[in-house]
């Protein structure tokens, strides 16, 4: 089964459009998990097991992992051996935003798919296509390119007008052609942005989007579903991170991220 | 001692403007050492111990390491450990072009700084510079930004054109911007691609760029130098990795290797 078959899949079933990020960082985790073997492992597995039947797919940020060096990519990695194990059905995007000149992007999808066996990655567009292709195709597996971001200064680049049109609405013409040889693109789209989001989908009528900011960062729920969500009131991956996984900071971290991904995915459904 | 004057000093201590790229892949590394416990770090131990006076830095490839897992991984720190211990005068640029939103820069920069003990990163552009901050916080390291690249998709959008510039001036000039309040920016400039490194020396008379493409990927070396150096000789690192380190594929590939990269430094320097 596809990244994409999977996805659609998991959306009917747990009628939900709500991903859960996994940016877990070792000094946000209720402290008493950190006297444990593994603790961001311990901490995974709690949220994973609280949230598993409310969620389309876990997405693990990478960084977190990598930033406490080889321990944490073993943390990463019985991550997702243990989602892949009890919650077969639920995909996983790996957020690397990985993209370099084909031969060493042929190692990062090594990277990303046969070690760390995500479903899914996000890659950024400044190479090009032929950076991307080693991602493309591994046909069974989602290609999420980064389109408008999140932060301030996306307008550094990305909404710099070349030929009449800014830099994002390029990437995302690029991706929808991209998608009609490989099948397996999807795209990044920031929740802050609803304008952005809004031209995106008009180009992009079928494709899923992943789009961060919504918790934390602060993109408004309503608009991003009026303005993201497909006619069949699908093709929306919106990720939630710290305001889900943080939410209490005590043995009860669990249900409480339980109630709050509810509360999301309720949100969620009522705007759909 | 800051990245940069400790890249200057040992450009003229070794008269050397040649990087060696450790993309060390387990595919092509000679047959014999895949016995060895290592082989990996065995592999890149001889390439540094043979070439270690005749560069100005060594530039491993992050997505060569991690391609192989956690093993991988730790081939890599091994190698920068030794590299810092027995040859503590050459830099580590740590090829990893990463970039993500600033909270997650910071994850990645701890990643590159703190586990692998790199001098200096190379960094994605497409963010802007909020992603870039906790990058260039850390004034000691050198931070190479990626301008123009050497691959052929880089005119999927690099080469776009805003008001006359194409996307890679304005990146170019952003970051020569940047580096005014951080004084430790650097740009990543393509070396098969002489007009564009003409144009950027030209906006940024006084940086060090790292050029890759010049051995298998076929920049020409004369024209290179010629459009690419500083007015003092120098500001340019050339790096150089498949034609130097896998010039051979017997037990005498350090020695090979050495010869080569003497070749590459004699011919840099006639052309200085």
């Amino acid at each position: 089964m596809s990244f994409k078959q999977k996805l659609e899949k998991i959306v009917k079933k747990n009628n939900s459009l709500l991903c859960v990020g996994l940016d877990t960082d070792l000094e946000k985790i209720p402290q008493y998990l950190k006297n444990y073997e593994n603790p961001i492992f311990s901490f995974n597995k709690q949220i994973v097991d609280s949230t598993h039947n409310l969620v389309c797919a876990y997405k693990p940020q990478i960084a977190y992992y990598s930033a406490l060096g080889i321990k944490g990519m073993r943390s990463l990695l019985k991550t997702i051996e243990y989602v892949k194990t009890k919650h077969p059905e639920i995909p996983i995007i790996l957020d690397a935003k990985r993209a370099d000149i084909a031969s060493t992007s042929e190692q990062y999808a090594k990277e990303v798919f046969d070690v760390f066996m995500a479903d899914a990655v996000t890659v950024n567009p400044y190479f090009g296509l032929d950076a991307l292709i080693p991602f493309l195709q591994r046909k069974d597996k989602g290609i999420f390119v980064i389109g408008r971001t999140t932060n301030r200064s996306a307008n550094d680049f990305q909404d710099l007008m070349l030929n009449g049109k800014p830099l994002y609405m390029h990437v995302a013409e690029k991706v929808v052609r991209w998608n009609k040889t490989y099948n397996n693109c999807l795209m990044v789209v920031a929740a802050t942005w609803d304008n952005e989001l809004k031209k995106i989908r008009k180009i992009a009528p079928d494709m899923f989007f992943l789009v961060p900011g919504i918790g934390t960062q602060g993109g408004d729920l309503n608009k991003v579903l009026k303005n993201g969500l497909r006619k069949d009131k699908s093709g929306l991956i919106l990720n939630i991170s710290r305001a889900i996984i943080y939410s209490a900071s005590n043995k009860e971290f669990g249900k409480s991220a339980r109630q709050k991904a509810q509360e999301y995915k309720d949100l969620i459904n009522k705007y759909r």
